[in-house]
């Protein structure tokens, strides 16, 4: 693809997720506009894992659409071709099930899943981690948020030997949580 | 540039003006994130003007941080270089002067403008005045709606000769709201 074609296919995808998240806000105390996270996942992509495959930054862009808004796989494919539709389907929880299994399925699935959507999935934990530590949602327990801590380890556990900067950045927010190293 | 220095460009520009623009909302009643206008107008430059030039949607991106954020042009040519700050510049108006008088600016300075900074202006005004048709902001009486439309129209004229598509989008808008073209 050329220069032109792949600033099109980046404006295109930033303007989908944007018009999809607009009414959806992120859970901190300010109320940021969710859009910020995945744009900001696509820009830890670029600027600290050196990705710039324009499949995996579109994945990331989108990565939230399907589980948070009225958007479909299909819409998805149709717009941005089925390798994205691929990553994104890998990172997207099936919310027709129970919290607490969505959170046991993302352990199980890490390991097994495609180079492309580790790299999505480290740089979401990454930007999501850094959040909670600036500051928890609105009517998180302490606890609550050391035990979001605890499990995003357990699924960056299944994530690694993907992405060495990421992984570093991962492991010093781990560090500064006395969060323990199980198998690294 | 090659592919992978324009993404990451567009990546980095993206994030920036979503970290601006985080706690400004658009005046609509749904209260949309701001950001969703900076990315709109760049979207329309890529989309509808066929414009793919980096420097052009890198300024699209970021119009209106300095206007309306804490965002120097400094800050600006330090992150994305000398050519985006002046277009950043012809775009922005001086808040430090009376609403009316920066105005009655814009339609003075819209004819001596650069090129990109009248494509600029165009995407901007097409956008404003698509989401003032679909609804007017929190407050505006129709009276100050037909005088946006009215006032936009009057700066549209000075940037014609531009970009045909966007001028023709623009003048069904007008011929919509029954606004005669003066000088066409
Ligand atoms: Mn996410
Ligand atoms: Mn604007």
């Amino acid at each position: 693809m050329s220069v032109s074609e792949v600033t099109q296919a980046l404006i295109k995808c930033v303007n989908f997720a944007a018009e999809k998240h607009k009414d959806q806000r992120r859970k901190n105390p300010e109320k940021t506009p969710y859009i910020n996270h995945p744009i900001g996942v696509a820009y830890i992509l670029t600027n600290e894992a050196n990705v710039t495959d324009l499949n995996i930054l579109q994945a990331a862009l989108l990565h939230d659409t399907v589980e948070d808004t009225e958007t479909s796989f299909d819409e998805i494919e149709v717009a941005f071709g089925s390798e994205v539709r691929k990553i994104v389907e890998e990172v997207t929880d099936d919310k027709t099930l129970a919290k607490e299994v969505r959170k046991r399925l993302q352990i199980e699935h890490a390991p097994g899943s495609s180079y492309e959507a580790k790299l999505v999935k480290l740089a979401d934990k990454l930007y999501n981690l850094r959040d909670l530590e600036i500051s928890a949602p609105v009517g998180w327990s302490e606890q609550r948020v050391n035990e979001y801590f605890e499990w995003s380890k357990k699924v960056v556990e299944g994530l690694r030997g993907t992405n060495s900067a990421l992984e570093r950045s991962l492991d010093q927010i781990f560090l500064r949580r006395n969060i323990l190293t199980v198998n690294n």
